[in-house]
């Protein structure tokens, strides 16, 4: 198909009629579907639906370590969950915490407690003048809107390929002490799904921070969550790598059985060394007596072991898969060759990202809520939901029945058209 | 009995060997037995083994909003266990927020909140040079080490049988800017067991705190954990007092389900005015996506109602009442009359308060443990750790079964008569 900006005026007005006649179509089925954000469908759900019946009045509801599981107590969680989810996350089970039910509560901990008592002893960030974050974009909205609600000064990190430009990580975390973090999802990246490459995950491991309080902030959000049983991504573990490189201290890894078992029902941790993990305990003591160790149970019950959480993830993806490539599809039949977009084909996570002409992002989204479809915001993977191209648009395809993801996402590329039509028109003027 | 204090050196010198021999039979006997923590026993938590059937993988797993309670959302709760706590804490169920499975993790959440954001557009407190709370004394130790954390400046209130002393709550709140809260267990307190009279409530709800910041941290902790069915405390409930009184938004009511259902799998709740609903909401929506719906679920179909609350925790009283009356029964048996210690008789809640003669709660406590009874910590009631008469000891009789319970009560009391006798003898030298 030829490139829409060597088109001529004549022929994109031609277009942009046939266009809108249907766009006018969609707006009169009176659609209202969602594709805005990362939620598994109610198909994914039935799939953990045995975890329901796993424990019951007649199951012995002590752990291995003898503890009832019914009554306070045990802090950082029951030894095997603590297997169970190291393994998930590959580290030594002697190196995590297990939280309650969000992986996002933990991250919010983590950034409320170095704001008031600083970390492993160094001043509380609420005491400081200035604290900045780095935000490889485009990037998760939540971990912005953590940063941004403490005050934390934001600086865009632009993403490769092989994960976030490290030239100017590196640059930037040695020179201004100020920095005290970067948020980063290493596996299938929201929303790209980028997967860093060994040498990235090296240099991260390698970086010489001017703030000793500096912390890497690694959500592996999509560890296991793969499209493929025979091409998945693999990733270097950080905690290892930070030990090798000489700076056990520099990341905090956290993660959560959200996407696997039930969202809002699963279980999170963090892993740490030692001493972070003992800096992070101290809190813990004062914050709760204990987190859900009945869920914990029940999901070491159903799952077992790493090998019956990569099964039951197989499971998942035979749901997901064919609606990444619905999308996928439907973005290359329609949009190959015109130059209005670019997209990533991810082997996992949860997303798919798209990049349109600049100054169009708002306008499609936009012009797609106008006919029923949700998408992500414009400008959401961007900190302060500013994106500076205004370019980006993120596409969750895990919600919707597959018959209407089909149709949002016709429309949505319907309104990349027009929307990139009246923009290259503006341009010939 | 002939008091203590009134006897001969000579005397009191023969029943310290007496007493020392009973001691030794004790150690002898190698006891391991805990009544340090208001930990329900085995049996009660058999009481709601049934829960664990309610949800299995047949059931409809919609609220009754529609909402399929395994997925992401709801971040407030869902309107019918809003409903049930509402109910369990009498106030309206648009006044209450649910949480995760730890009601001190939302008193946590709230005092961290307040240090990095302020209250309702207040300076945050971490920005201030001193902020202070009051401590009605003797209190609850998890209350005291939150705000000990946050490096708040603790005031000991004494208590008195009608609640904290008003007098000096009233001058203190309405003289000091610096005082942002006070910590209450209105209902059968911890560790005392004293409801707070209805004059008392009515003195809080017509507080006139020098600082806008200023609130009242009502945890309900022991709601309706009583002892009796027809010998129950009541209250006045503090929202609509405050309401009434023009101070709607001095209070956050804090609850659980904790030692009702099952301690650390149970939900949690805060309760108060629209304005600090709307101020707590702000940062949840950042802190988390949501709890657990499926806990919330199971606890309203288990209990379906507050009636239904009500007949369940008259099974738990039928397990507590022996034990507070056993521990009651050896005090009086054994005390009585000897001016060496006063105690309380509570009509719920989870503890037994123990007034030893000053100076002398430190050494029966160390002395039961030589002996393998662990209380909690003498001054473990007081803020800083700090009891001034260190006096004050908090019988837990809640967690071991009842033989254990009376031997331990039985070198308990033995423990308060040796050492007395020791603090007499010194005092007639």
């Amino acid at each position: 198909m030829k490139a829409y900006k060597d088109r001529s005026k004549e022929e994109l007005l031609t277009l942009k009629n046939e266009l809108e006649a249907e766009y006018r179509k969609f707006q009169d089925l009176g659609l209202k579907l969602d594709m805005s954000r990362g939620k598994p469908s109610a198909e994914q759900l039935d799939i953990s639906m045995g975890m329901m019946d796993v424990l019951n009045s007649a199951t012995d509801l002590k752990c291995r370590e003898g503890i009832d599981c019914r009554n306070y107590g045990v802090i950082d969680g029951i030894q095997e969950a603590k297997e169970l989810l190291a393994d998930l996350i590959e580290v030594p089970a002697d190196k995590i915490i297990i939280y309650g039910n969000s992986s996002l509560n933990v991250m919010y901990d983590t950034v409320a407690r170095s704001m008031t008592h600083g970390v492993m002893g160094s001043t509380p960030w609420c005491k400081l003048d200035k604290v900045k974050f780095l935000c490889p974009v485009p990037g998760y909205d939540r971990h912005f809107a953590i940063t941004e609600y403490f005050g934390i000064e934001m600086i865009n990190v632009p993403m490769t390929p092989e994960g976030p430009d490290m030239d100017m990580v590196e640059k930037l975390v040695s020179e201004d002490a100020a920095i005290k973090g970067i948020w980063c999802v290493p596996k299938y990246s929201n929303p790209q799904g980028i997967t860093y490459s060994d040498e990235t995950v090296r240099r991260f491991a390698r970086l010489k921070p001017a703030a000793e309080d500096f912390r890497i902030y690694w959500d592996n959000a999509y560890n296991v969550h793969h499209l493929y049983e025979d091409d998945q991504d693999t990733i270097l573990e950080i905690l290892e790598e930070c030990e090798k490189a000489g700076n056990p201290d520099m990341v905090y890894k956290f993660s959560s059985t959200s996407k696997i078992s039930f969202p809002g029902s699963g279980v999170a941790a963090i892993s740490a060394s030692y001493n972070n993990l003992k800096d992070i305990k101290k809190q813990m003591a004062i914050q709760t007596i204990g987190h859900d160790k009945l869920n914990q149970l029940r999901h070491v019950r159903y799952f077992k072991n790493l090998d019956g959480i990569k099964s039951h993830m197989m499971k998942h993806a035979a749901v997901m898969r064919p609606k990444f490539e619905a999308v996928l599809n439907i973005l290359e039949q329609e949009l190959d060759g015109l130059e209005i977009g670019s997209w990533l084909k991810p082997k996992g996570g949860y997303f798919i990202s798209f990049d349109a002409l600049d100054g169009c992002a708002r306008a499609i989204v936009a012009k797609a809520k106008e006919a029923g479809v949700v998408m992500t915001g414009a400008g959401a993977t961007y900190p302060y939901g500013r994106d500076p191209h205004d370019s980006n648009i993120r596409i969750a395809p895990s919600f919707p029945p597959m018959d209407e993801l089909i149709q949002a996402t016709k429309l949505f590329v319907l309104c990349v058209k027009l929307v990139s039509i009246d923009k290259i028109l503006e341009s010939k003027q």
